[in-house]
């Protein structure tokens, strides 16, 4: 039998960590032949545009490579399977991928939108009486999924911000002077990468003084409340903001028009610049942390990356054990010592649906989060892997 | 005798590397009693603010975990002398401080402004008679001072913005749709970090595919017939953009206007996703590295913080020497294999100048460097240093 692997959705720097999980345990299982790859996530199946993955990951030092090589190295798409009542062609043309090339097991690393892909051709492929399974390997540097303690992806993302955020207090405290520093922090829906920024407390870190997450209602007000009294205690301030936080008052659009009248769509981070400018007139500034958070392998999360291989290659298992239309998920048995297990659940759990953060681990001001936040996240950034160098920089795999 | 240093300006990763340079060179000096911090560069000597490094780095470990924490462990200023015609009281309260410590000799670790200082104070000392010695050491990511081959902390930089430009090229291709992505990196009259990028060529990677400096006059008429020229050949098109460039056209302001009427000064990179969105209109996106180029110690160069080191522990050998009013410098004797020696030079000669970007390391589309210029780079992106983590983060060397 063979097997085909894909990737959709954003870039995280661990989602080609479960690909070579998926890969590895195939090359560990003498039932499996061959791994073919998907280009394109699941267009590649549709448009039959596959890859052996054997001819092109050779070596144990390609698999490590791959391994800490950030992005979807098979490149990714935003593609969402339609109802089968209105459009079962593209079904069909799955299923002839699966059967010309004798693929009996299909792995989609993905998020939740992945997860709904998961749900709909596991069960086509079930009423069309077709033995292929559909297993979903989660990834999403957001960390919204629910079902699964945590995803793979968000621990790297974590230690990223957490070691840029750590540089930036040391970066924003050299002057003499009094300063507000606002760094944005993804997630649109879900404030888990931004409180996690609360892991610098291990590091004996006071900053970022202030963690302002959607899940909360945000008051401009009490925004420059909070900001005011933490100047009063610091000079320099560091405050972390969710892209997610919607500024009602502001719009997150400061009133900015462009040319054709279009008000300026300017990020939360900058809002809250202008916002402390305005109301505090200090020495501001507003850091975007963008895509960088999704894609710094060269520091990721030693736990995370391990932990993305784990659970591709527990979805090659679940798959051999019979199961189909299910999702891997981590189960968390301890904080201290850190124990995860794998487990599958029915996808349709994860499909289409947002897990925010728990509103019981923000404070009743809005403006932290808990102990209990805290040790939720210190275990997923530990580690580090020994990042391959050539010439002074990381050396990343490539399939050309 | 005792010894003061300090720093001044904009931080970098490499400016407590030169500290430990100079305290470590006074360790090894039998006549050298105390190594006085000045805090928050001279201002720490005129308001006679001083702390006894010896009391608070305490141990090699101290030593090693300070060399690479970035930012300036002492603070900093951006304070300038006054003439001394204009004001000698100024002048008066360093002399005195200098006397009541016995300090006798001064090492100014920071940028063109820093080596202004170095030239005044140390021609008020000889004309007082004094014998105390002032020594720059040189220091910024913008590589832009004259005489010195390059700048501490600017391998740095330029090793981050390999590293983080390798990773968005991984991160900007994974969709089968066209895009292009602006990276605008720090320097807001000299091109050299920007230019730095070219070494990721050492890797393979063909991108960044087009460079713009403010060295060369921008033409937004010739940048999309550049885009759309490299759009021809490549799926992601990379662009890497000194926050210098002027677009005359666009004024780097894109006719944004806030609710007062004033222009919204955006950034250079955020101009020209406009102008990619209006005159090509394909997905497009822009990033600003911001104060990550100057911070990132966590992906430092091992020959920067070396050499940053050198040249401080070189300083402390100079002043001993007899030396005063001068600034120390890289000297380059060879690419392959790479060699420099340390020099003095007269502190006027980097004092208040920039060194540009030479005009003949650009092309003549002006939308690229040469190979001289790659030869030029790639040694200072050398070697990586051992970072001590604590927690999964960087540990960071704080006085408190």
């Amino acid at each position: 039998m063979n097997i085909a692997v894909a990737q959709s959705g954003g870039p995280t720097c661990a989602i080609n960590a479960s690909l070579i999980g998926v890969f590895r345990q195939a090359l560990r299982t003498p039932a499996i032949d061959a791994v073919f790859g998907s280009i394109n996530g699941i267009e590649g199946i549709i448009k039959d545009e596959l890859i052996d993955l054997k001819l092109v990951i050779k070596t144990n030092e390609d698999m490590e490579l791959l391994r800490q090589t950030p992005s979807t190295v098979l490149g990714s798409c935003r593609y969402k399977l339609p109802r089968t009542e209105e459009d079962s062609a593209v079904y069909e043309k799955i299923l002839a991928c699966f059967e010309r090339h004798r693929i009996e097991a299909f792995f989609y690393i993905g998020g939740n939108d992945s997860m709904d892909t998961v749900v709909k051709l596991s069960a086509y492929l079930k009423e069309k009486g077709s033995s292929v399974k559909v297993i979903g390997i989660p990834k999403t540097i957001d960390n919204d999924l629910p079902v699964t303690d945590h995803t793979p992806g968000f621990g790297s993302a974590a230690k990223y911000v957490a070691a840029t955020v750590q540089e930036i207090i040391r970066d924003s405290s050299v002057y003499s002077i009094q300063s507000v520093t606002i760094v944005e922090i993804m997630g649109r829906h879900a404030g888990w990468l931004t409180a996690s920024a609360c892991v610098l407390r291990a590091n004996d870190e006071l900053a970022p003084h202030l963690i302002y997450l959607p899940e909360k209602k945000f008051s401009v007000e009490q925004f420059v409340e909070d900001v005011r009294a933490m100047m009063a205690k610091h000079k320099a301030v560091v405050v972390a903001v969710s892209e997610g936080v919607e500024i009602p008052e502001e719009n997150c659009r400061s009133g900015v028009v462009d040319n054709f009248g279009h008000e300026y769509l300017s990020g939360v981070g900058k809002a809250l610049e202008n916002i402390v400018r305005r109301e505090i007139g200090c020495k501001v500034r507003s850091i975007e942390l963008n895509v960088m958070q999704r894609c710094s392998s060269h520091i990721c999360s030693k736990t995370d990356i391990d932990e993305a291989e784990l659970i591709g290659a527990k979805g090659v298992e679940a798959a051999l054990a019979g199961e189909t239309g299910k999702t891997m998920v981590f189960k968390r048995l301890s904080d201290i010592p850190y124990v995860v297990k794998v487990e599958s659940a029915p996808a349709e759990l994860v499909a289409n649906k947002e897990k925010f953060f728990p509103p019981e681990w923000i404070n009743d001001q809005g403006n932290d989060v808990t102990e209990a936040a805290f040790r939720y996240f210190l275990p997923l950034i530990q580690g580090e892997v020994n990042i391959a160098m050539r010439n002074g920089m990381p050396l990343h795999f490539k399939l050309r």
